[in-house]
């Protein structure tokens, strides 16, 4: 894996349903694009089962590569929620009642309420820092630079907002998209004579069907506006030249 | 990464544009749900950038430890596209026009149209068996047990029943839904045991929303339609008890 030299981070989807293809993953685009908004890139996304050796060796693998790791899945109260006790393991630490999390459940469910199966929840790797849950109080945790997160993607959506202050990233990368009326291989020539002269910046095609139509996304990314500007710029010359039209996406 | 004794897969997506979030990946979906109906397993996926040494390395690694890996993305014409070059790297083949590619592309466009863009597409590992793509002419190709699809998630699933013949897979692996109005802490306990009583099936449970109200599906999955039945059966014989409704989805 090359790691480059910006704050980056790596994505861990852990759960059998994405794997069987039954449930499609919106979590990744969620985390990622939350993660380009303060600064953070993410190197790679991986996928695993519930499997509890598994889920140790990706952790410790991937913990290593990058600044940050970001779980989701596997912190519910079922028997294949097996996230928080293989995180314990990973970092060897002991899997016990939080006293935090379990004084948070105990005020959020009503008397009678916090059953055997919800205080499950409240089992993590010893000291873990809570990750408060707006939407339905089980709290995610984070062990160092490990954030698990819940799979459900409305609850995890609502949890990433009080990360903010536990990720420290580089500068926003910035990005902008052409689209335009044609196809890859009319404008492939072009491109890459622009991604040649502009290396530092990350210029990426992308085709698309609209409205019965063909068409392609060009997406320019970078940290630095102006970089961005004068690649759009070198951009919008040949597609004038062309006569390609640019449409609205 | 535990290998389990059936026929399994790996997925890697390459592609930018879904590790910055600016994409949803849906090919996972569509290829795993394929692949389990030919009794293929999909042990992980990987989601990685458009690095040619990342594309090399992640490649070897997965082409070991799977029975058959599927690669999407970086096929078409563009500066982007390098997953035919890295793949003749990672199995040391030369990089080069594959003839037969040539012939495919060179009917399928007019006269002129076929232009430098488009011939960057018949560039393959040398004797890569060619993937047919009956949607938009440029061929996906494999080699050995590494299958490489296009990005475009419609071109992509329009190849796949082409490749029926090339993939030995195990028993179908069969699933059934059981979708319960309930939340997942009020049968965590009874799954539990029914999970005990059943190891070699895999039952996992996963919490919805539909029309403002909660739900859980418990989803149990095995090649045995009798393991399927039976555990069916004491998973509706707790329902019935606790009075929980079951629900359509």
């Amino acid at each position: 894996m090359t790691k480059n030299t910006k704050v980056n981070a790596a994505i861990l989807i852990i759960g059998n349903e994405i794997l069987s293809g039954r449930t499609k993953d919106t979590n990744t685009s969620t985390i990622a694009l939350w993660l380009n908004s303060i600064g953070v890139k993410v190197n790679e996304v991986r996928v695993i089962p519930d499997i509890q050796e598994t889920i140790i060796e990706t952790v410790n693998v991937l913990r290593k590569l990058n600044d940050y790791v970001f779980t989701t899945g596997g912190i519910g109260p079922t028997h294949d929620d097996i996230t928080a006790e293989s995180i314990s393991k990973a970092f060897s630490l002991n899997y016990e009642i939080h006293s935090e999390a379990f004084k948070i459940l105990e005020t959020y469910y009503k008397t009678g309420e916090f059953n055997e199966g919800r205080q499950k929840m409240v089992w993590m790797p010893k000291n873990a820092n809570l990750i408060l849950n707006p939407t339905s109080g089980a709290p995610g945790f984070s062990v160092k630079n490990v954030f698990c997160l819940p799979g459900v993607p409305s609850i995890l959506k609502s949890m990433l907002g009080g990360l903010k202050n536990e990720i420290v990233g580089g500068e926003p990368i910035l990005s902008h998209t052409i689209s335009l009326r044609t196809v890859e291989s009319e404008i492939a020539k072009s491109l890459t004579d622009i991604q040649n002269n502009n290396s530092d910046v990350e210029i990426g095609s992308y085709p698309f069907f609209q409205a019965g139509k063909l068409g392609v996304s060009i997406v320019i990314r970078s940290e630095e506006k102006l970089k961005i500007d004068k690649c759009t710029k070198e951009i919008l010359e040949f597609v004038k030249k062309k006569n390609i039209i640019v449409v609205e996406r």
